[in-house]
């Protein structure tokens, strides 16, 4: 089903954080060092995880094991909540044979609570047995808070001296659900790579992926994505296009991951591609791509399979960008329904009918002549947004 | 019921251009010259009456009448839409025995159709013969499009010379609805001012009333506050304390009008008035309230009665804003919830019950020690919002 990288084992088990009857407490773990590399939340409030595992990475870019809890996200708990932290890594360390800075940790879950340690030292134990007997989909299910579905995607890329492989999996619904914060996903590869190079591609591959994408427009205090990349396919001595050849691969996979996430939106029904081209320069595209792809207005037309093009021009003016609105055109699908800067005369409800019932809609937008180019993924917004957002706690 | 300032008279007649059984065209003569100021929409796409308003005011700041149509945005209809724009100018004009060029202009509708003009040549004698046979409210109704409420409101100011009146009227829902393109806000007074300091007076109470909302983040095409000053009340050569107080008067209007909109918003159930304070500058205080009052959780929190703190903390912490987020404390209502970047214990479901249910929510954030402060209106998201904007043009 999924091509796993060798040298790597995982494990997922119920600590009963928050949910019953599923698992909430999983691990990977490589069988040997791995190069690590990590890309982590812009949001000012960091949460203890985020500060550990940062922490980790700028001191050795080697780790061995990610740990990862569901349920606490352990976020805006002071000092206490680093040491706690600590001490889960400790105790799973302890256990492993493993020096704690090796085991980088991500949690996602209510914020502001304390981690429950009663819980971990009865589950870590579990935990540590089950290593082995659980697959990578176990634990992209023990990651999931309110996912519909968990999300892992493989890929096997062909080099001469042989094969590597690349799994990914990540957790998300909303962009951001602080009291359940939030993004997070993980990358194993089985090719022995350069640490900076290996940094480098990830932010590379977070950039067009995760980064590209909005639900809600939100980042949250537990945002993380970690990779972990271990030789363990015994393909060593990468050259400069078998290096090509796996940063496309992962960024393809990270592109795969974040479109789940969109697709998995809370309450969303459709994907929507918003594809921004003809800028003066790549961020005057980002801006536009990004308002429009925020704008709840367009969304909210979209969800309900309207046509509407003023929607979608109004958003683009006031996005700040800067252009002539003469020689602004709009396409939903591959039909142009705005071009320089005037409607274009059709009868948009019957012609588009068939594209706007899609679950995936094409918004192309033209800025000009210029190169800069953008593309965000985001959600539509729907009744079921507000009624999961409102009445999440209850 | 409400003091009408002298020298104005108005007319709302049924033009039929997308409403039945309601009146859409209205006109405010002010019976002499008046010193004329206006706010336009800094949206990129501007309205024909826009472009024709700003200019007329560009030449002279005088002006005699504001001639406003619900129904038909006249947006992104090119050179015909301005030309259109002027005709129903020269068709008043004509009638009322004015230059074109003293008629102000506002239109809010539906984007990209032309006007339709066999109903302006019907309905322009019978808008003309009924000035003086209508008054305030009759006009507050006819420049309504999703509004469930007119929305005036008048002030008087004692000064030793006499009184001065002021009257303001608005329409406006969502911030934007670019199919019905969207916030007009007209203000008529009967004091002597002078141009400049009338302008600059009318600015100021717009930075902290209507650009001190937001319902959906958006700013349309067609968003104007036109502003007369006639002089008819006989007060003239106000000295530097009466303009005190008549900016004051001007601003409290504008904020008395402001709140209504928010009232009003789009299947709104609650007006959240997010004050900032002790920001490093006010820019940074305003970035804070405006992510903050824009986050899509935080507002679908509040109408949910959710007295849910990590969104609204997680969201000043990816606002951009720069502060230490270990001075950061947040209050709902007077009840301080978050504090020094930590959560304050309480069983908040139950203290919080009251103030949640109320109509109007305070949410404070203290950034630190700084003087920058801000304060904005911001309307609750609801499944009712989605409802109205998915639905909008089926």
């Amino acid at each position: 089903m999924f091509t796993i990288p060798a040298g790597y084992t995982f494990s997922a088990v119920s600590a009963g954080f928050k949910y019953t009857g599923r698992n909430d407490l999983s691990l990977i773990v490589s069988e040997c060092p791995a190069h690590a590399a990590g890309v982590f939340t812009t949001n000012r409030f960091q949460a203890a995880p985020v500060v550990k595992s940062r922490t980790s990475l700028d001191r050795s870019p080697m780790a061995r094991a990610i740990l990862v809890n569901a349920g606490q996200a352990n976020a805006c708990t002071g000092d206490e909540g680093l040491m706690l932290c600590d001490k889960t890594r400790i105790m799973v360390g302890e256990k492993l044979g493993m020096a704690p800075e090796d085991i980088l940790v991500a949690s996602t879950g209510v914020i502001g609570d304390q981690l429950r340690m009663d819980l971990w030292e009865k589950a870590v134990p579990e935990l540590v047995d089950a290593l082995g007997h659980c697959d990578a989909l176990d634990m992209a299910k023990a990651i999931m808070t309110t996912d519909t579905f968990p999300k892992v995607v493989s890929k096997t890329v062909s080099l001469e001296q042989g094969e590597i492989r690349l799994l990914g999996m990540c957790k998300g619904a909303g962009m951001i659900c602080p009291h359940m914060a939030t993004m997070l996903g993980f990358v194993i590869c089985d090719a022995q790579v350069e640490d900076g190079w290996w940094a480098e591609s990830l932010r590379a591959a977070v950039d067009v992926s995760f980064n590209a994408i909005t639900v809600d427009g939100d980042t949250s205090t537990n945002d993380c994505i970690l990779a972990l990349a271990n030789g363990a396919s015994g393909v060593c001595a990468l050259s400069a296009q078998d290096k090509r050849l796996l940063k496309a691969a992962l960024i393809d996979l990270c592109q795969d991951l974040a479109f789940r996430i969109v697709q998995d939106a809370e309450g969303g029904t459709k994907v929507l591609r918003i594809a921004v081209s003809g800028a003066r320069s790549k961020g005057q595209a980002e801006i536009v791509a990004r308002v429009v792809g925020h704008s709840p207005l367009v969304k909210t037309a979209l969800y309900g399979q309207d046509p509407n093009w003023g929607r979608i021009v109004a958003a683009i003016g006031r996005s700040g960008a800067d252009f002539n609105p003469d020689e602004v055109s709009v396409a939903l699908g591959d039909t142009v329904i705005f071009q320089k800067g005037q409607p274009v005369d059709g009868d948009w409800d019957s012609i588009l009918a068939p594209v706007l019932k899609r679950d995936e809609i094409n918004v192309q937008i033209s800025l000009g002549s210029g190169r800069g180019k953008y593309e965000l993924l985001a959600s539509d917004l729907t009744e079921e947004y507000i009624k999961i957002n409102a009445q999440y706690r209850t």
